[in-house]
């Protein structure tokens, strides 16, 4: 089947309506939730804070007490203990975070007093709700504080037990089986005699696993190494893709290996969907999609460097959007170029960058390495930069946003 | 013991000096050093690639053979198979990454021959070594590839795993134990009506191990909450010190209860050395560091936004220099504010700000909610913004400097 370089957006829309990600989910504790994806929608049960409370180390008093109050004019008022005041000559002292004791609307900070005998002179004026935290000021009852499709962040988990919540109910890991295609890919333990047999020592995989294995909310499945076998790639595919939500082949990037890959995926299922072969980017050019029993097989490039973006603006872009994540997939920040740059129309073009704080702002410098292949581009730049399949390129000085890696 | 409150910087390096981080290391295969601080310098055992090879699918030819050609000019070369040309009129055929033949100095394209019996028509003009990726070009045998102290991530495994480096030394975890104090908190698990009792339901502690849990290199052991007695708090600190590279207490903030936690801490070790007794930041001014037996011991806050920013800005940043790690602990964006902010004259003030997208550039704004207790805020913000303790604010407009979170 001929490659006909569809457009990444185009792909990954027709993906999502192909495709099926049924992934289902789980409750659990707060502390196992973290980096997990929400998979409902989350609510304050309560105010918080709960009541008005003191946001300092003090003493409640009455506001109206204190309206004349200065150093050269101390007010007197007797420090008497309990959860009320019986009249506004007393004060409560109070640690932050307690209960206003009734009586009082205000509270006034140890250094605004001068202690003297059983009692207190204050010297400054306090306005109501001086150093008070008023019920309801952080989140009202009832109000939405989460949402379905966010990655649960540690700040999340702060607020739900602050408000009692002890359960979360989050979609289960996806479960993303990985096997890299290839009868010229050797384990590294094969050492590098390999290269003097006409071998190459796996990058791809590794790279593709271990940067999945950044996302708490992916289980990798690793099915190891599979020679250039159509009836080897369909068998393990097979397996892989039973035991998977999504499937990732990497290698076979040679017209004719590739070919071997893809008719062995489309063994599997005569219904079968071709989604893309081959898609408008470079690198990742030969990067083709099937859908197979309503679920999602990735062919990527086996050079690391073209896996790697195509891994990152297709499956993650795609598992992004399938789950409805609410969070950007890359930080992307405003850079000055530092060379003039240049893409191929009609494919986006990723070029790997070095930003680095240049005076007051940040400037973006491209790595310039030819090939696709080339490991240690990928090791010095720290970002992306997309040139989109209708734009030329940039100039020295232009400004452009780049993806942070 | 009256608070002092030193500058963060002057504190850390004190700390530095006074403490030790026995990590230790270990020997590990590369898939399971993701995320961990390499514990060696690591050099190429040889090139790469380890031979020139093809960056492309097409033909290995004398470039000599080419210099006249053009479409109005093919010239036609014998296509035969092997591992050498027996002269320049033949062609061998390559796929991407394959040795070049000897005898070859460049390969030409699919798209730039003419297929014609068996032979081709090569119809574009090469220069020497076109479309051949040299020996060594993307990595020199002998040559520095990554260094101790590099947290190791993807593209290093995949750099390693090419020249056939399959273990690695790498520092064991970093062990910090972690506990709260305060008579007042309760579990999650006890609800809300702790509220109503004169409790707080815990967020700080579980704020500070889940953030921790983000780095791969660290170890998370809590033990739990911890009663405002000075005996519990001296025997679990006592027990966690033993356990633990670092220990981490949360809570207790009020000047009487810290003082519980803080005596607590020193009784333990006659020869306890106080790095810190409040530092000079806002929020987080009671945040305290004591040296017990060579290992720091944190006092944090025991309200969330403070414990959380002296977290990232005086624990990890320990953390970071004392593993002498190479990586900036925060990804630094220039930004221009969208509102005024002050500071506090003598104290560093850490405002949790939002930055978003606007036209061309980056903006930031403010979360404006007083009170370190105040959750929202977090949520709601995605970085740090810094201003310094000589500095009294920044204007609307000005072009700041924030720490994404």
């Amino acid at each position: 089947m001929k490659y006909d370089y569809k457009p990444i957006d185009e792909a990954l829309k027709t993906l999502l309506e192909y495709s099926r990600l049924d992934i289902g989910y789980v409750e659990t504790d707060l502390i196992d939730a973290i980096g997990m994806v929400l998979a409902e929608d989350i609510y304050a049960p309560i105010d918080l804070p709960p009541f008005d409370r003191s946001a300092v180390d003090g003493y409640a008093v009455c506001s109206d007490a204190t309206t004349s109050a200065s150093p050269s004019n101390p007010i007197p008022l007797k420090v008497v203990v309990g959860e009320a005041l019986a009249s506004c000559d007393e004060a409560i002292p109070v640690a932050t975070g307690q209960r206003i004791p009734k009586g009082a609307d205000a509270v006034v900070m140890l250094e605004d007093v001068i202690r003297k005998d059983n009692g207190i002179y204050v010297i400054k004026s306090l306005p109501k709700y001086a150093n008070v935290s008023r019920k309801g000021e952080d989140v009202k009852a009832g109000e939405k504080i989460a949402s379905k499709g966010e990655i649960i962040k540690p700040i999340h988990l702060a607020l739900f037990s602050a408000l009692g919540i002890t359960k979360l109910r989050i979609f289960k890991h996806v479960h993303v089986g990985v096997a890299a295609t290839g009868s010229e890919i050797a384990e590294p333990a094969y050492g590098v005699r390999a290269y003097d047999e006409g071998l190459i020592l796996d990058s791809t995989s590794i790279l593709i696993r271990s940067t999945l294995s950044k996302y708490r909310f992916i289980k990798v499945n690793w099915y190891g190494f599979v020679k250039d076998d159509e009836n080897e790639i369909a068998n393990i595919a097979k397996m892989a893709l039973d035991e998977n939500n999504i499937l990732i082949l990497t290698g076979g990037t040679g017209p004719s290996e590739q070919d071997k890959t893809f008719r062995a995926i489309l063994s599997i299922d005569s219904n079968a969907k071709v989604i893309a072969r081959g898609l408008a980017m470079r690198p990742g050019r030969p990067t083709s999609i099937v859908v197979v029993k309503s679920k999602p097989v990735f062919l990527l490039s086996g050079f690391p460097v073209a896996a790697y973006i195509a891994l990152n603006v297709v499956v993650l872009n795609f598992l992004f959007r399938a789950l409805n994540i609410k969070e950007e997939l890359f930080i992307e920040v405003p850079a000055q170029m530092t060379k003039r740059i240049s893409g191929s129309i009609g494919y986006d073009s990723f070029i790997r960058v070095k930003v680095f704080k240049c005076d007051e702002d940040l400037c973006t410098e491209p790595i310039m390495i030819h090939g696709s292949g080339v490991l240690k581009s990928l090791l010095h730049s720290n970002a992306l930069l997309v040139i989109p399949k209708n734009v030329e390129g940039f100039d020295k000085g232009d400004r452009v946003w780049v993806k942070m890696l």
